[in-house]
């Protein structure tokens, strides 16, 4: 087996933020021109220039925001061009990014080959190229299989089956994407009480949610052969997914409580609990609803817009801040007030270098939402929640709208635009960007990695 | 001359956090047993034992929100004991944190005496103590001054000498401790085009807000004899002078921005300069107005929201995140993106445990702020902006309000006054307070420190 030569190595760790940004701008070039040629439109529906970039941006950034209804604007074809959009910036974007954190987690195995023994049964990158081809193919089976479930219970839905199973084509690829573009012209308001429905789209929005990097534990997990060596969970797969479970968890309680005499007075328990769990698991990054936010009153509305600010898992479908970023923030605030400089969980110790990541993630994540905010109050005709609301939705790709999103001036369509740009390829990577001489952090000390932002 | 023990030192970087929180605490009690005395309020007025430690707690905060009118509830002894509290509050716990400021600063001196010339002609604890005396009384001086100038400035405006005077003494008081309260029943309002008063209301407030440790400095660098040495400003003086007037600066141009067409629509570009430099000076920490905050536009006061957030600077009788904190957070995020791990600026670097402590505390800050934002937009039945607005004020200890202090919920009112508090005393104390085993941060390095929060 031919080692990795370490000039090679620095050469991958110094690029990936470039190659993702290159990506993400090709892509939604691209689907900007393909939503624009004529055969994609219904004829008279309202299309500028400005509605094709933030479209293919949005469907790119997997957000769902739109300026135009998507029932009403787009035909079949532009439809399945916005599918072929979903794949390209959902599972593209998360496959780009995983590769990258395999990569940097070999370069510490290489590096301390003694101490990590853990991803060495793939140490070439032909099996790593496999592998990930192997998780594409899953997750393009995961689609099909949804959109074929979805399908064929739409027959009771829709008069026809090519539109009962086109809406479940669509419904599945945007909620395994987490995208939460919708054709029916109303989210899922349609299924406020089809429990089933709900049920296998919150089923898929978290296999896309969860994070691929768990996609490739679970499967190690599932076929490791060698029974002698104890497998071991990844320490990133163990935080990122006990948070994106809590904050589901928490989400759907305190929404309970905080509408319980308001939007829930008068529900019966089950419609109240799957209208909180189905928005709590919604706000993560998918953005489909059940409701009309517009609904909530203010405290919960300001809630959610923090779910959406946390976002989703990192190297998966969503934005955000990213749950690991999250977790890290919070668990260093206890450990610092104890006197530790460092946070120890699950029995291991997190590297330094990740809690300064995350303490900048999260420091510029307010800082950027907090002029966003300010920004969109100044030029924009919008009651300052539905502001708070939409920045959060654009910076965590949510996608769900209080509904202002078509009326917003250009500039504030264009700032969407940058915060769904860079929540999706993650802020660090934006910053990254912004300066000029970037630079792979030093490693110091043989400790595990997590990926932030 | 007897050196410290380490032993002796240690005990007294244990101990700073329970001995200003118990001072605090302390003061808040006595005040608001004298505040409900008979003698100390008119004939009839409303006056509640919540508004008692409200009251209490906000002068010895040098707040300055208040439940009550303070002209309209307290006799001339109620004012002398607001007084009072104004001094203990704003003056002893600015006092209290300089001292543990320097005699941090001596341990690391004596630590790396050959790397840290400054500090040694003060090493004995009477020399200290003595050094704070004439700060002390050059405050007073000051507060003397100002109610002397006020007073005798009033004469034009109010009816009898004692009154103009005792108008005056506590507009100076108010102003230097940055206490923001008022007896003219509506902050400086009268005196909107009075350009005479304002000029010496922000001399005062300036003079208060920019820091205890930074007079130490100017005497020393105004006195220091021994001409062959030259004198160096230390780093912290020279960061938090610089954030706070570039804050102010920055403050009164985005105002006036903010404004133009609104609210400076029509009026000349003095009236509309005065109304922008002073909002932005009271900003930092005072409090005091002289128009209605509800006069300004929804994006104005987000930003002065964030302007209050921010807050003066530390070992101040300002609250907030603090200059420090702010500015260190910024240039962090700025030699970060660059591949840095550290600050380096005035041709110094500054001590990675500082960078550390200015992350966190903004960090808790903000979980802090809009966690109280999200529990006030719950209880109270107040808009979004003015809960924004009056959240920031009592966290950055400022004391400018919209007008909602007065009708808030019980817990809405003891919110605030916990925020006062944490505002005041400073987050990181309030942090290592609630942790049991608080514990002095190891310093490997012998660089320069910083105050944070
Ligand atoms: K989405
Ligand atoms: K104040």
């Amino acid at each position: 087996m031919k080692p990795f030569h370490k000039g090679k190595l620095y050469r991958v760790s110094l690029t990936p933020f470039r190659i993702l940004v290159g990506y993400y701008f090709l892509t939604v070039g691209i689907v900007a021109l393909l939503l624009s040629l004529p055969a994609a439109r219904q004829e008279g529906a309202d299309w500028s220039a400005m509605d094709a970039i933030f479209v293919a941006a949005s469907s790119v950034s997997v957000t769902g925001l739109t300026t135009v209804s998507i029932p009403d604007t787009f035909t079949v074809t532009g439809i399945f061009i916005l599918i072929f959009a979903l794949q390209v910036g959902g599972i593209g974007i998360m496959t780009i990014s995983t590769f990258f954190w395999i990569m940097l987690g070999k370069k510490i195995g290489l590096k301390q080959r003694q101490l990590i023994k853990a991803d060495q049964n793939q140490l070439n990158l032909s099996g790593l190229v496999q592998m990930l081809k192997q998780i594409l193919y899953l997750i393009i089976l995961i689609e099909a299989a949804g959109a074929l479930v979805l399908g064929t219970y739409y027959l009771n839905y829709f008069s026809s089956p090519q539109e009962a199973f086109l809406q479940g084509l669509f419904a599945s690829v945007s909620a395994t994407t987490n995208a939460g573009f919708d054709i029916t012209g109303e989210s899922l308001k349609p299924f406020a009480h089809d429990y089933f429905v709900q049920f296998i789209t919150m089923i898929l929005i978290i296999l896309g949610a969860i994070g691929f990097p768990v996609w490739i534990e679970i499967k190690k997990f599932l076929f490791h052969k060698n029974t002698n060596e104890q497998f071991r969970f990844s320490l990133f797969t163990k935080i990122t997914t006990a948070t994106y479970f809590i904050l589901l968890f928490v989400g759907t309680i305190v929404i309970i409580a905080l509408e319980f005499n308001d939007f829930f007075a008068g529900k019966s328990w089950h419609e109240s609990l799957f209208y909180a769990l189905f928005q709590s698991t919604t706000m993560r990054s998918a953005g489909l609803l059940t409701m009309d936010i517009n609904e909530f009153s203010v405290p919960t509305i300001l809630f959610l817009s923090a779910l959406m600010f946390i976002g989703a898992s990192p190297s998966s479908v969503g934005g955000g801040i990213r749950t690991t970023t999250f977790a890290l923030s919070i668990l260093f605030l206890f450990h610092y007030a104890k006197g530790h400089r460092t946070i120890k969980i699950f029995n291991r110790e997190i590297h330094p270098e990740d809690i300064i990541k995350s303490l900048v993630v999260l420091m510029l994540a307010v800082v950027m939402y907090s002029l966003s905010v300010l920004l969109l109050a100044i030029t924009e005709d919008a009651s300052l929640i539905a502001i708070i609301f939409e920045t959060a939705s654009a910076f965590g790709t949510c996608g769900a709208s209080m509904g202002i999103t078509p009326t917003l001036s250009t500039f504030g369509k264009w700032l969407l635009i940058l915060l769904m740009f860079i929540g999706r390829v993650g802020i660090l990577s934006f910053l990254f960007l912004m300066a000029k001489n970037e630079k792979a952090p030093d490693f110091h000390y043989p400790k595990e990695r997590v990926i932030i932002g």
